[in-house]
């Protein structure tokens, strides 16, 4: 076993901080911040064209969305599958977004990939080390997810499973980690920007939605996140919360979404970041 | 989805206690105890060799052995692979065991079904839904780890995903939950020992190595288990635990293990309760 | 500061362990277990006497009760404070029982010392270093709960401030610290039974009632706590749990107490120890 | 008990949000926010004069010191005693500086609330019920720590205890709390900030020393704090951390300090906010 600071993902072993880059334009770790958003599943056509089109109204660059679901319980809905997918690309085609999507499977990953810019490995997963080897395998932009009761020390590590096997396009995401209070889904630890900031030369981002569980906390954890130093967000957004198939507590509508956006903007400002795409800020 | 008490987990889906069976005659959920052991890591033939006398003399009837390892780290020995499961084998049937040896791939799940009784879905595995369906579709024998931070509701319902698949073979097994005191590697919940016997029908055992992670505090720990109405225990046992490639200083040594079954004895008989296989008590 | 070898709670620090021994002859740490029991609240005179009858009937020789109780909301029962007490003391003195009871204020030490056998700081307290220190300077026998979120080092601690006041009487006792499931009201932590045992030379006693807020565990959790080492237990019990001015959740029927100390004597004696007090078994 | 809408802490008790002022002019719940700073511990006249200096001169108002020290071990320093209180309210003085300090025991709050602006009820003492109700008799300010694994619930209920007895002068300060990752010292919990501007109309602070113990963290986390909402902040300074006698690990340089106000001003613009004192900003 290597010496720590010889780990690839450690900022001692890269001289300079990662910029994570997807094929329209968006950047994960440079001075404009990535806004991903979108449902938590994709559930119709005219669900997340509705979507796809006010994300990038409102300056979103990125396209969230689940078509192969990780529930709790088997009986709970799924997720659309491939044709989850298939609706996910082509909404984010029509508005120049990226998409980014969850795969569960290491043998749904080369799939996964036709479809989506970015492989999201969720929290469930994060020690899933089968599922992080195809995903580094596959050359892909990841997206990992920290484990529901992960130190930031093992999330590191399951960063290091994609990076050994040669790709080095790992973002990492903060989304909430297990408490002892009910009053939130998930105790949003938004130390791990700056912590985060000092050991790895990867990216990092927030994940308000899961982080606290409840809507009216996205906007204020959102303007924290990016204050704390994150180099972008990820947020549930969808046209009717109170019908989503999934996570509809915790969904922004469209329109809160605009106005998360437009006062992001100033939190950016005020310590030297934006949003948009880099060379075309909004 | 179907109401909660209608899940297949459920204690009010199944009219008596599931008892799971292995072939050579282990009972998980009986009034005699299962007693798994063997060590973290399959090593050498030696290794294992010795263990398995080790274990079967001692009153044990699985052996439990990792040929494919989840470590933090992949720079850590990730196990001898199919070798180590041809050593596990050979070593368990030169005893009478059964062998219980974990999985992390579903592409894995049928060849390691070639060398095991029955699989282990790890800790790290609990809502890696697409293993928990493979492990149901091969109809094998489960053993379930609760997941590091996974409340009892979360794990009866990744059981759920074995069960729905058609495979009723389930056996639950508590290693201990995260916690903020670094006295121990984990903090055991022997509580949910009565609770899952008022919440489903399925067996639960204990491991008391993953558990605390000291090899001082299995003895006690696992008597506790018993009094708790544990159907059983996985204890890590080492011919050298100082010497292990992985987890040595949880493990006890061959002589360790034989104390505590004579101990176990006692306090199994204390609540009705003795070791060894039905019918063939030690 | 001396060196943590030095402190006077460390094994290191005395050659013998401590047996803490009351009027009636209860011992805390030899080879009788001590067995503690009684309502969470002292509510009326024939609650505490049909109380202290049956606890003194099945073998208990530690009446518990609160007269001045700590409630999360000061709109609850706050107790029946110095007339609580007295009832208290009265029951138990016709039953030949000692009596242990929170204080909870510092102004208070003295007087509730008039009262009882043994003061108990509660959890809340545990870190309440003004009572602590009148608590050492009484010289009363302590029983020292562990705090909601307490490493066993901060127990220590202290445990420490008690005795460098000169009183080398404390007993510690587990209560269960918080978890993020809801599904018990506190996550008993047995495996500091063992893991005190190592590390002082204090007696250790466990309550199932807290450590789990579900009267139907307390009996098995009562069962792996002695089968664990520990020194007693602490019991909450009520003529009639339903009516229960607090706590009634948790607490036992006076039936059930009574068949908890016929199993508790089986493990006891499986593990080398009886109930009662020394020299008197049940 | 009354019904929880109609407690005093609640939102629906209250028509206004509750501005607390001291007498300096600093107020804590309105478009100003407090900046309350200085060392751990009190430790000489030298040291309390240049903090003092300096956090008047970056445009701090409350000057924070303690003299009474809950220290986990009674062998560590525990403060200067009354010394203390007497160095920390000349230099407060000097600069135009209000105070805000620790009290430990029922017994010390007239004693302390002569020298103090405000007295600060620490973690470990948020359920110490006889101190609360001492420090609603006094009338004082108060600065209420949510403790180390307390719900939401349960602090607002701590701060029901003050309320009740006729002193409507409550801040709330969050300080991090209990978690499983070593890598920070408590894990900060900004998302109370806006949860509690929901819930109650207290004013909330954040104290972002304790909340990460890691002084590096504490300037990224401040403006994470003002971002999500926060009316104010409790920042551990030193003139030579390294030499502390307490928390040197957590305390800012005073020069870290004058950067981290500079910074804070911007964040606070964006959200619509400022520091200073009301009607005299800095």
């Amino acid at each position: 076993m290597p010496p720590k600071e010889r780990h690839l993902a450690r900022r001692e072993a890269h001289a300079d901080r990662t910029i994570v880059r997807l094929l329209n334009g968006t950047a994960f770790g440079g001075e404009t911040l990535a806004l991903c958003a979108g449902p938590c599943s994709v559930e119709s056509e005219a669900q997340i064209e509705a979507t796809a089109a006010a994300v990038a109204q409102a300056g979103g660059t990125v396209l969230r969305g689940g078509a192969f679901k990780p529930r709790t319980s088997p009986y709970a809905f799924q997720g659309l599958g491939r044709r989850g997918l298939a609706l996910l690309r082509a909404a984010a085609d029509r508005h120049r977004l990226a998409v980014v999507t969850e795969v569960l499977d290491p043998r749904d990953v080369r799939m996964v990939a036709e479809y989506a810019d970015m492989l999201q490995i969720g929290a469930r997963n994060m020690q899933n080390f089968a599922l992080l080897r195809e995903a580094g395998l596959s050359g892909m932009p990841i997206l990992l997810k920290r484990g529901l009761a992960a130190t930031v020390d093992e999330w590191l590590m399951a960063a290091e499973y994609v990076l050994v096997e040669g790709n080095p396009n790992v973002v990492l995401c903060e989304r909430g980690v297990r408490s002892f209070d009910p009053a939130t889904r998930n105790l949003l630890d938004l130390s791990v920007v700056p912590l985060l900031a000092e050991l790895t030369h990867l990216p990092v981002i927030v994940d308000p939605s899961h982080g606290t569980g409840l809507a009216r906390l996205v906007e204020p954890m959102s303007l924290a996140a990016i204050a704390a130093g994150a180099d972008g967000l990820l947020v549930e957004v969808h046209p009717e919360p109170a019908d989503a198939a999934s996570d509809g507590a915790q969904s922004l509508t469209l329109e809160q979404f605009a106005h998360l956006t437009t006062r992001l903007g100033e939190v950016a400002a005020a310590v030297g970041r934006r949003i948009g795409v880099p060379g075309l800020a909004v």
